[in-house]
């Protein structure tokens, strides 16, 4: 069954939307944070955590699992839901974004990408085609296209010319794409910070008629007002009737902002790996767990959460583990920064229903202290 | 509550003993096999985790403890299990163990032993009273007397003279604790290979009448036979109405060959560390989980084993995990190999109830392959 995107209702405060994507793999609720599986695991954590913390679909990513252990090794295994023991949706990027990052490991032309892995430096070439039959291997429910992911700052010149590759990318991608009964692929619109090449790009894209749409290339290392503005051009020119994703963006603050902007769909490694940094995001900002002054605090880490973690364990104790290098401290601060944004999500939501979006911000931030 | 040991029957086969050790925290059925929390956490395991195996009683450890987080620091928490969320029972060992194995980092007295700390060479003194003094700030429900753990080899004459010393130490610890109502002090019986000093510690700590015994120095590098040796001699000389704790042992062939010399409880890291390593214990001898020939290998780990990993992973994943040096690689091998021991002595128990554990430990090394 192709994903269907169903509207229940926006916000009479914002330009947020209320709504559930259907998929055969059940429904997801939206606006949602989905907690990322790089390596076909969600970091530290099993598959029967992820659900108790009410996750409804998570990312896994197409060049990791391509270079390790293999998209044919994941195939043979049944699918990547069996191979990882996840039987809700999984939505796979393309990869574009790490072959992006790589730098100098990598060469682009119109046909593809070549580029190094970062592994063990071995040469590979994914071109859109190949990005599709990797994910169509996978058997993820939602695949992205290969796309560029232009850096910030560029040039108009280069976003351009850069976008528009992306475009004939996309529809590269949607011809290779063998299981258009069972797997949903997403296109993305990039066009940098430029309104005009956002526009240009999501009219080109929107003509491909895609299932859904991702926003690409945000969250590079632009100030975050610049964000929230390219949001505010960009998300009107996309289809109402389809699911609207915002790329690589998990931040307390971003999840509101980019709801409040028309957003159902995120995704981010920040709560899993700021947590194993030892930082947890609460209801009143960020706790540096081995922060001395938590040395003999025998409160729970949230006061406000109820949380396994914070029913359970002191910031005492959750420092000692982290002081002593302990897998469980790991466990409980990433349990805890999903469980905080997937709960995050629920309220917006909650608040959505209730027209109530901007007051909730409101109280939000004032606890939770705003980061622009 | 004291604790009481009931002994509830002896095997016609053999020396075992099914028994039952009633604390003021629940009833431990033996023989048992404890899992070891070194850090106040048993490594890579949630709580509830060690419960749904059936963990009964949990080791940790006092060296480790007093250095970090602090016996007082653990004291203000409200005692160990409150901090560390477990309130079955706990046996902290005495870090005699730990102490002498700093080698050159300590100097050995009558009154104690001077050292330095691992963590940053500070310098430190534990006496008897003092290891009395920690596991009483602790609160485990079994602590233990700080001894000598002689090495192996050792001649007569430094074994005769450290198990003295043990004796003397033994005293002091009991005369030192303060919690005799809710905390139990078990003697530690040394004496090294050596029949005769086995016999005179055994006598010796027996006349200070303890509730439970141990046997220290063993496991320590001698040829198991050799320690099996030890044991055939020793554990007749053993108190019948009370538990018999072998220290340090967790293999599955020793822990057989332990059960049927008599011995009730037994604890090792051997799980769990060896499991972080990527080796599973299964009912047909190791599996080394990163060699290649597991690659495209879909079944799971034991296949005559029901435990969480065994029924949800495939070889294949469990191999891709420890190949991404992913976290729950090292949570599934640890989960797998506590339920495997704590397993092997539900069945042990089982045999010792049917006068049957002789041939149990045939059928068992049948298929496991001997280890000695």
């Amino acid at each position: 069954m192709a994903l269907t995107y169903e509207l229940i209702k926006e916000c009479k405060q914002s330009g947020a939307r209320l709504g559930k994507i259907h998929t055969s793999r059940g429904i997801i609720e939206t606006p949602i944070f989905m907690p990322v599986g790089t390596q076909a695991t969600v970091k530290t954590m099993a598959p029967e955590e992820l659900k108790e913390i009410k996750s409804q679909i998570i990312l896994s990513n197409t060049y990791h699992l391509y270079l390790r252990p293999g998209h044919h090794l994941i195939e043979k295994a049944g699918g990547l839901h069996k191979f990882m023991n996840w039987d809700k949706p999984i939505l796979t990027d393309s990869g574009g974004f790490q072959v992006f990052s790589l730098g100098d490991l990598r060469k682009i032309s119109e046909e593809g990408v070549e580029f190094r892995s970062h592994l063990d430096g071995s040469k590979h070439f994914i071109s859109p085609e190949k990005a599709v039959e990797i994910q169509n291997a996978l058997g993820s429910d939602i695949m992205m296209v290969f796309d560029e992911c232009a850096p910030y700052p560029a040039d108009t010149s280069y976003v351009k010319s850069s976008l528009e590759r992306t475009t004939r990318w996309a529809k590269r991608c949607k011809e290779a794409h063998k299981n258009t009964e069972t797997q949903n692929l997403f296109g993305i619109i990039q066009g940098g910070m430029y309104a005009d090449l956002r526009k240009q790009s999501a009219e080109e894209l929107i003509e491909l008629d895609f299932p859904g749409y991702a926003l690409g290339g945000l969250s590079v290392g632009e100030p975050k007002p610049l964000m929230y503005e390219v949001l505010e051009t960009t998300t009107p020119l996309m289809p109402k009737n389809k699911p609207r994703y915002l790329m690589g963006v998990g931040s307390p603050d971003a999840l509101i902002e980019g709801v409040i902007r028309g957003i159902d769909m995120f995704d981010c490694v920040l709560p899993t790996r700021i947590a194993r940094n030892g930082t947890a995001m609460t209801s009143h900002g960020k706790v540096v767990i081995k922060n001395a002054k938590y040395t003999e605090n025998f409160e729970g880490l949230d006061l406000e959460c109820s949380c396994y973690t914070c029913k359970n364990y002191s910031k005492a104790y959750l420092r000692h583990l982290f002081k002593a290098n302990e897998v469980l401290g790991l466990r409980l601060l990433s349990y805890h920064n999903l469980y905080f944004l997937l709960k995050l999500m629920e309220e917006i939501r909650e608040a959505i229903k209730k027209d109530r979006l901007l007051d909730y911000r409101k109280n939000f931030f004032e606890k939770y202290g705003y980061e622009v």
